[in-house]
C-alpha cells in the first residue's frame, strides 16, 4: 500500500523548500529551489516550477507515495483566501492565488499559512507542543514571526492575518521597524534587531569586548554567542539585554492569552543558559501573581532544516 | 408551558446582581444583594443567600420560569474549576468552589467565569457582538477587564485565566497598578487611571479649566464629560489622551488577534466623539499596512443596567 504523504511547501525570500511528509513527520524527499530564479517569471510559473518539483520528488523516492493535499507556508500567506498579500520579500508582490493555481494541476486541498504559523502547526503535530491546546511560537530570524494556538485551533483572525506579535510595539515611537512603523518588537528582537543592540553596544566599550575585532557587517549572533562562551562580558551582556525583552514581550503575551508554553525558534536557542534564564526571570517578574512560574519557556523541537516543511505539511496533517 | 430561563449572577465587591435571563435575552426577574452584607459570613452562607434569592425571583415571577442553569460572573472567576481565586475585592479571598456550593442545592450546569469575558459572551449572544467569530470586548470600569473571543470561543487560555489586557504592560515600570506591577494599561485607562491622568492636567493648568473648581476627591469621569461638553479645554484633551492611549492599546491587540471589531463597555463610552475618533486614528496610525482601517471600534449594545446578568446567563445560553 502507497504511504500517503502532503507536500509541505515553504515559500521563502531566497529558497523555496519541499518535502513530501507522512502523518508521523517522517520527510520521504525534500527539494530546495532558489525562489531568485523565477525573479523574471510570472507567479503561474514559478507555481508550476513547484508543481513539477513535487511530481519529481514522488516519482523519484524509494517508496510508493500517495499524495494526499498541499501545504503551503508563505510570507502573508492567508489562510482564508489561499492567497499571499503583498509580502515584501518576493518578486510577486500582489496578491497571488496559490490554491488558485495548485487546482489548475491537482484535485487535492490546498492549505496557505504564513510561516510563524505553520511552524507553530509543526510544533503542535510533530515537536513540543504535542498535546498543547493553548501555546505561542515565536520564530526569529531575520524578522520575528509569531504563531498562536488557542483551544487547540490556530489563531488566524477576523482577516487570517492574526499573530502579528513581532509588529506590536515594543518602545512606543522607538526604532524604525521594516513595516514602516515604529518600536516594534522586531525591531529590537530579531536578527537585525539584535545585532543593531549588539553594534551599539560594542561602540561604547570598544576597548572591553572581543567582538570589537569583527568587521561590523559580518558580525552575526553566531558570533556573539562564541564570545560569551569564551567568557566576553560584553557578550554575555548582549544575551541579557536580548532575554529581557524577550521576557517582557512574553510576559504581555501571558497577559493575553494564558499560555501552556511559549517556543522560540531560531538560530538564537543555541545561546541556551546565555538566554533563556534572563526570558523566564523577566517574564515571572513583570506577570500578574497568578500567572507567576507558571508557563514554559522552550526551544522549539523541530528542526531548523526541515521545520518549515513540517509545518507547511502540518496544516493538512 | 414555562419559559425557561438561565440565573445570570454578577458577583461584585459592592452588589451582587441576579436575574432570570430566557434564550431571547429577556431579562424576567432581577434582584439585588448587597455583598458587604455577608462579610462576616462563610463563603456557604452567602452562596446560600444567593440560592434563596433566585428561588424568590422564580415564584414571584408572574409567567411559569423553568430555571436550567446558572451563570456566574465573578472576579477571578475561573471556568475551569468553578472556583473564584484570590479575588482582591471579596472578603472571600482565597480559593472558594461556587459549583461546589451550587451543586448542593441544583442539579443543573453551573458556570463561572469572570465579569469581563461575560460580558464579551453577553455581546455575542444578546448585543452587538450578534454573528461575530473574532473580537475583544473592553470593560472601562473602576479596572479594565477583558474578554477575547476566538473562532466563536472565549478566550480562556491553560488556567482559565487568559484576558487580562488590562495587565499588560503600558508604559514599562510606570505608574503603580493594584495588581502590584508596574505600567499596567488598567493604571493608565481606567476610572481610576484616567481621574489620576486628569488630576496631573488640571494641576498643570489650574487657571485654564474649569475642572479646577472641584474638589479633587468629587472629580469624576462624568464632570470631566459635562465640561467637555461645555468646551472646556481640558477636558476635551483628557478625553483625547485617553482615546489615543487607547487606540495605542487596540494596535497592539490588533497586531495579536486581528478582530472583527473590539468593543468598550462602561460609562465613558457616553463620551462618544470626544473619544471614539481618537481611539480609531491612533488605532490606525499605529497598525500594519494589512490592518489598516479593517477593525471596527464599537460602544457595547448591552445596557449598564443588566449587562452583567446577560453575560453570566449567556454563560450557559
Amino acid at each position: 500500500m502507497a504511504t500517503r504523504v502532503v507536500a509541505g511547501i515553504d515559500i521563502g525570500g531566497t529558497n523555496t523548500k519541499l518535502g513530501l511528509v507522512d502523518q508521523q513527520g517522517t520527510t520521504h524527499r525534500s527539494q530546495r529551489i532558489k525562489t531568485g530564479e523565477y525573479s523574471n517569471s510570472s507567479f503561474a510559473e514559478y507555481m508550476l516550477a513547484i508543481r513539477n518539483c513535487i511530481e519529481e520528488m514522488i516519482k523519484g523516492a524509494e517508496q510508493d507515495l500517495e499524495l494526499i493535499g498541499l501545504g503551503f507556508g508563505a510570507p502573508n500567506g492567508n489562510h482564508y483566501t489561499g492567497t499571499i498579500e503583498y509580502a515584501p520579500n518576493l518578486v510577486w508582490n500582489q496578491i497571488h492565488s496559490i490554491t488558485d493555481e495548485m487546482k489548475k494541476y491537482y484535485n487535492l486541498p490546498v492549505a496557505v499559512t504564513n510561516d510563524a504559523n505553520a511552524a507553530a502547526l509543526g510544533e503542535m503535530k510533530f515537536g513540543g507542543a504535542k498535546g498543547m491546546q493553548n501555546f505561542v511560537m515565536l520564530t526569529l530570524g531575520t524578522g520575528l514571526g509569531s504563531g498562536i494556538i488557542v483551544n487547540g485551533q490556530l489563531v488566524l483572525g477576523h482577516d487570517g492575518f492574526a499573530g502579528e506579535i513581532g509588529h506590536s510595539s515594543f518602545v512606543l515611537d522607538g526604532r524604525p521597524c521594516n513595516c514602516g512603523n515604529k518600536g516594534c518588537f522586531e525591531a529590537y528582537v530579531s536578527s537585525i534587531g539584535i545585532l543593531k543592540s549588539a553594534r551599539e553596544l560594542i561602540q561604547e566599550n570598544q576597548e572591553n569586548t572581543s567582538l570589537s575585532s569583527i568587521p561590523t557587517e559580518e558580525l552575526s549572533v553566531k558570533h556573539i554567542h562564541y564570545a560569551a562562551m569564551e567568557g566576553d562580558a560584553l557578550s554575555i551582556q548582549i544575551f541579557k539585554q536580548t532575554g529581557e525583552a524577550l521576557g517582557t514581550k512574553m510576559a504581555e503575551i501571558v497577559s493575553y492569552l494564558s499560555p501552556e508554553a511559549i517556543f522560540l525558534f531560531g538560530g538564537i536557542t543555541k545561546a541556551g543558559d546565555f538566554l533563556f534564564p534572563h526570558i523566564e526571570g523577566e517574564m515571572n517578574r513583570r506577570v500578574m501573581k497568578v500567572f507567576k512560574n507558571k508557563v514554559k519557556v522552550l526551544p522549539s523541537e523541530l528542526s531548523a532544516q526541515n521545520a518549515a516543511i513540517l509545518g507547511a505539511s502540518a496544516l493538512l496533517w
